[in-house]
């Protein structure tokens, strides 16, 4: 053990950790959940104070030398993968963030002291607070942190989702002239292609990435410079104008300063749109989720038609039972990304005056949700959706005992005519296309263009390329 | 009564009624809300069949006087206010807005019939279904209708919003150097400006307006010429390229079509968009009312910093107390539109294969959170914000008081020692300037400097034009 | 127009209405709701108005003639519907409702003063503040007028849930030996009987019920007594002891006095609680109404293994389609009671200190979800439940047709060899009878066994008197 | 490398893992979550696995030797800590729990194989299907095993629940006679003591524990015995009728079995209760929290009637400040169980059929929102309230300056009147007594009476040992 001491006295630290006082205090007050504070934030946080020190440094307010061994340090820290065992806070933590502030500002303090030959401890030197924090606030350190580690775990995701898309649009041409029923409410409706269910599955999550995007786009602008509640007190000004370009520079991010930093310290409502946006994808999936779950309903009993990929087998008790495992972990993923939407606005909302103390849980619950919904849509492209194969018979069958051709007949006879036919047909069990041709009631050619799918279904093609128009090939 | 009938037989409906045996059965299955489709609702059905009837008649496929017929009695019906009784339906209803498409059918219908001489129910002439819905399905004039509506119902909300964002920013003004201590955490942190604080809750309501703008503009993709589904059957090629620029004609709306119809029937993630930027609005709105209501709490044992207008007397039993009133209905609209986002949310991800019965819900939620939050936000800014005044003396007091000064002295004497001289201030009762003169640790310049708020707090501006940086005066 | 006056300084009222000043100025302040208090809550308001006025006389607070003019006035108040009238403020309203209180207290004062022939304003004589409103504070008499309203508003609720249970048992028994495949993850499981499907619907409800009996049992506990935030002040002796006793007594309902006024003016935790459990009434009301719609799909291409009622015609355009109106407009009302919930919560969450002043937002939505889900109730069983019917052709097919049998032959053969039997019928197409008897790895006995659901199945009854096991037929 | 195969076929598994082909795939198909199902589930289903060897054996239907071998293989897998190394599947995964089941009879049938020596895999002499999990399904086990576990997560709950609740009692005995300003809405209304806040603070939590156990005891009734779908299809009728007693005799619990397998199988409702009474929970304690931090800030510049224990040095930049950082995580523990409802209830209402597939997201949420709610208690206690002082001087302080007192003149010159002296007293600065002698509206007595606290405010007592009624000593 070694002993330090902060403003409110002193405390023991065990004797080799990085480390100190504040670390050791925010140990005992938050011992909540099992993870730490997520890398990717200790990460940005490193690269802020690099900046940071860079930038004291130029500016005349921190000596050079000092400057040298901060900036040193968190390249050490940054060469490696974060070590969590030096940020063992518990990421559901009060204080706004300035345990993990300090935390880091301790190990940079202490990793600097190591380079030059000095005990852990040994603050004079190199100081946490003065030194390593300097021209900074939790209040403008940890959003942008945040922020930084949101914008880089943000890209995987985009990734997944381009790939899902695509696979979706493959399925979507394999499809495209394979005849299905269409829907609504669970009841027979009309005619379209397999392809065309596919194209309305993607389409949403090429509108969800933009939404995304935009989300994101407002994750650029931080708050650094603003120090305490945006006041840039204790900041110089060469500081406040170059702290954000600098940041910029090391992380090749294209970050931008606030306009209004008292703006940027007190209100959550880029994460409230973040939130939204990836809830929105987690809609998406889900719907389609639930849809391909419909689908290969069966194998006997079910709607079957379509296949998902056997994964595992379905059953500790049912031989030969094979369940669509893979969209239902994707629907989970989607009523957590539900439920975290609503701790983010809770925890938004909550925010008072200058500053929104509920950060942690906010970070913690949108890092969750994209990093479960990456998972997510990986593991529904390559297990679920690349291998779906369908059963054609299943679909032609459907299509020939149908009633919904009646709907064809409308034009020629009325909606109300057509609906007696229909209901002979489903009442006697005989098909549509014989009841209608005992009912005298249209020609050969009227019957012919009833009872054939592309001529009456004018949009059932997969409109990759533009809205495919059928010309019109009858008088209707 | 009069009798009609429809595919499930005969049934009897007040002879009076333009409405029809759709109507009258939906009225006996969907005895749930009090509450009617909205008006604004009614009038796009009536514009949809409007431009439907003229499409057609230009096609050719519905006789040009049934058409005239038609769109006389939708100018007519539109001529006046949209009279409720014609349209009775509980806006909770089941079916997919099925109900409501042919509630319309009907009165349109009947309206026309009357126009001619005929009575009502004498359909062979003009018929719901085979003329006034031609070309159309429930399927794409029900959400058709909805967005026209809550774009249109939009406009009053943006209207007010900017208003608030005005009278917000006056405020800002009329604060500019009006200093007072800012907070974290509701613990006194350093000084800025009133000016700051109304300048950071006009902020994210203009960030709100472009979010809702972006969400709104979604809703100007149509999905008709799709009819049932999206499949486009029954549609004539020259309806499907016409209706939607016709509709665009009459509304004076710039509506587009979709270019995958089969997408724009079945997924809803657009309302769902629209709802989270309205959530996102409620929370900023509920997050100003929150510190609305501290910052004038009191009048003696609150923070009595600005005072509120005095709108009612604020007790049944103590006199002379008023309260917040206004912040605390604008707390309430903004939990209730919090909740309607999670009914939006639920709703859209219910949907099935392809068509979201679940429209209906999801329109009178939206409506009801837009009409409420541009209500909210009237009387917010009319009643709240328009009569706030400052109480000068507390300010200063509060600053006065206020050991936040000890901020500024960390960058000379060092964070450990500043905490010092803070918290002997604190323990003694002294002031802080008191404790740091008989310290002899700073200069007279040094002490003028950091007891002085306009040196300290560089930010210390409202932002309009620019973020103010204040040139620095000292070394710092 | 006359002219009133209260702290704030003199307001016009309009000349005729029973409201006065208080009433006037809400009306300016919350244009917010077109709905106004529910008569429910002004019901049980006017109930403790008289309450309190007869407590107060016997105590000898009051003057008995004042008393006695209040008290005839909520009499004749009571005597009819109310007249909404005359309580014109919206339901959403700042002020922890003492807008409504007051609105009650000036009707029923302006009430008195018309019985003794005194012009409307003439407070001399019966006074709303020192009079009607004696004893009492907004804090005390609002929540308890909530209360009542809630209590005798789950009324007619229990009675559709109870009814909605029957409905339910009787489709139970009428199906008890009808059997059916069930189905996993929406894939072919077991058999067992439609009547365990109706059951396994019925037992949530039933715990339903008592939950929310549960809840409401909470709601008997009034603050009445505790005048402003449960301090008593202004309140006799004789009254607090006095008060819920005779307003019971008025009532007929079990009302007691809360242990710690405080912590029953404060805490809203009941109000949660109520919802709550009226959110799993909504969430199981909605996976009833997901089941039927799936099991009623078709009629062609989906499960089709009963039939909903036909209760309105399905489509404008598709001629014989008839859809699940009724459970879809289920669905639509649990969508809308959870989002109630999330309000519900927010509200409760925002309550600072002595009071929550969110109470008005909690009354509107738990009274509307109460209505909604009752009325949802009342057109399920109706028009929904009751009519069901059965495709036995479809059922048996479904268990000739599957190969869930394979789980019967584990405990013969083993896990794996069943397993390869079903994959073998799967992929083949022959039955699942036709490929065993071709291994000869089953005596005739152990196949009559395997095939004989009754034999099997050893739960497959109603269980509505104790769980039905049958007796062990074979060595399994 | 050693080879298992399946139903699906061959596949690899690291040689020396005693899980086998079953987990390999669900490791491969669910790469979602860094956590592995809660040990307290595996040990539960343990237990099971161990119930069910010994019933089998009695019943006859399983090899008295394989029996004692998967007894012992369990006892030994319970002798210790939980290896999770041999249970590392995802906790969010797809296929209803089947891969936690089925990795369990794996580790158990390879754990039974090494202690008779046989190598992993060779299954033929102990079964993971037809041994291990003889008379079980995924549909039984894994519900059960699920509420055994959350059965014993919410002991240390209670437990803490507890000692929080003595807490709070503790100091509402010790400032039983403390006064202070009571408020509503935020503004000063009439006196009380801190006794009564603490006390109304704690009240809500007893409910809770009331509320919880209420959910808590739904949990008990178990479907063991239902196996596929609640068919009990494979069970011996000796094992339907003892597994549940043979289960409650190991684990200790009073568990039962439920009346209505099918209802037990499918529904959910349970979990929605236990959610709904958690997040009730955590609406109280962040109310709580709201408060203390409301009551605590300052120092200078808030309220300041109490302080917090200070726990770590508050900012990193501003020197000597103390932030409320244990409530402020226990709000955000809070926030989060509020959106675990949303997921749980999502999860709930989408279940189909006979079964709900979402039970993995729902133990998730139910595990993590308990263990956070328990710790969150736990540092509220012995960080938070324990160490709670009172600012006696500026409680005094308020009440002097307050204008409540108008309040107690209301019964003696009437609320307007009282009305005039309170503004009076606030327009001018003057105190309210100063203003009141001045008018001579009051005698001596009265005068006495309306600013003596202990007089006009009858509740001011902690109610702990009933209702505390003061006397009344006057005539009011």
């Amino acid at each position: 053990m070694r002993t330090e001491s902060d403003s409110l006295g002193q405390i023991n630290v065990p004797k080799d950790v990085y480390y100190g006082a504040h670390t050791q205090r925010a140990l005992n007050n938050f011992p909540i959940s099992k993870e730490t504070t997520h890398p990717e934030i200790i990460r940005a946080f490193l690269e802020i104070k690099q900046a940071a020190a860079q930038t004291n440094a130029t500016s005349g307010n921190l000596d050079r030398a000092v400057a040298k061994h901060i900036v040193d340090a968190t390249k050490i820290l940054l060469s490696q993968p974060i070590d969590l065992t030096m940020f063992p806070i518990s990421d559901v933590q009060g204080g706004a963030g300035t345990s993990t502030n300090m935390n880091v500002n301790e190990v940079v303090a202490n990793t600097a002291l190591e380079q030059v030959g000095r005990a852990r401890g040994e603050y004079d030197y190199v100081n946490p607070n003065d030194h390593v924090n300097m021209g900074q606030s939790t209040n403008d350190t940890y959003p942008s942190a945040g922020k930084i580690a949101l914008i880089r775990l943000l890209e995987p995701l985009f990734s997944e989702l381009t790939l899902l898309v695509d696979a979706l649009g493959n399925k979507a041409d394999e499809f495209s002239t394979t005849y299905k029923m269409g829907r609504t409410q669970l009841q027979d409706a009309v005619p379209m292609t397999l392809g065309n269910t596919f194209h309305a599955w993607l389409k949403p999550l090429r509108r969800d990435f933009k939404r995304i995007e935009a989300a994101r786009n407002e994750l650029y602008t931080l708050n650094l410079g603003g120090s305490a509640i945006g006041s840039g007190i204790n900041v110089s000004y060469h500081y406040q104008v170059h702290i954000v370009p600098n940041l910029a520079s090391i992380t090749g991010l294209p970050l931008e300063q606030a306009h209004d930093l008292f703006d940027a310290t007190s209100n959550l409502d880029s994460y409230v749109a973040l939130s939204g946006s990836l809830k929105n994808l987690a809609v998406n999936l889900s719907k389609m989720s639930n849809d391909l779950r419909l689908l290969s309903s069966g194998p006997r009993s079910g709607l079957h038609e379509i296949n998902l990929p056997s994964k595992q087998a379905g059953s500790s008790i049912m031989p030969g039972k094979v369940n669509p495992v893979i969209p239902e972990v994707v629907n989970q993923v989607a009523f957590e990304m539900i439920g975290f939407d609503t701790t983010v606005t809770a925890a938004s909302e909550a925010g008072q005056l200058e500053l929104n103390a509920f950060e942690p849980i906010i970070f913690k619950s949108l890092i969750t949700g994209i990093e479960h919904l990456q998972q997510a849509m990986n593991t529904l492209r390559i297990n679920g959706i690349d291998g779906i194969t369908v059963n054609k018979n299943r679909l032609s069958q459907d299509i020939d005992l149908s009633v919904s051709f009646a709907t064809a007949m409308a034009p020629i006879i009325g909606y109300k005519e057509a609906a007696k036919i229909a209901k002979e047909s489903l009442r006697t069990g005989k098909s549509l296309r014989e009841v209608a041709e005992k009912k005298n009631k249209f020609t050969e050619t009227e019957l012919a263009h009833i009872f054939k799918v592309e001529d009456i279904v004018i949009n059932a093609r997969t409109p990759e390329h533009g809205l495919v128009l059928h010309a019109p090939k009858t008088t209707v």
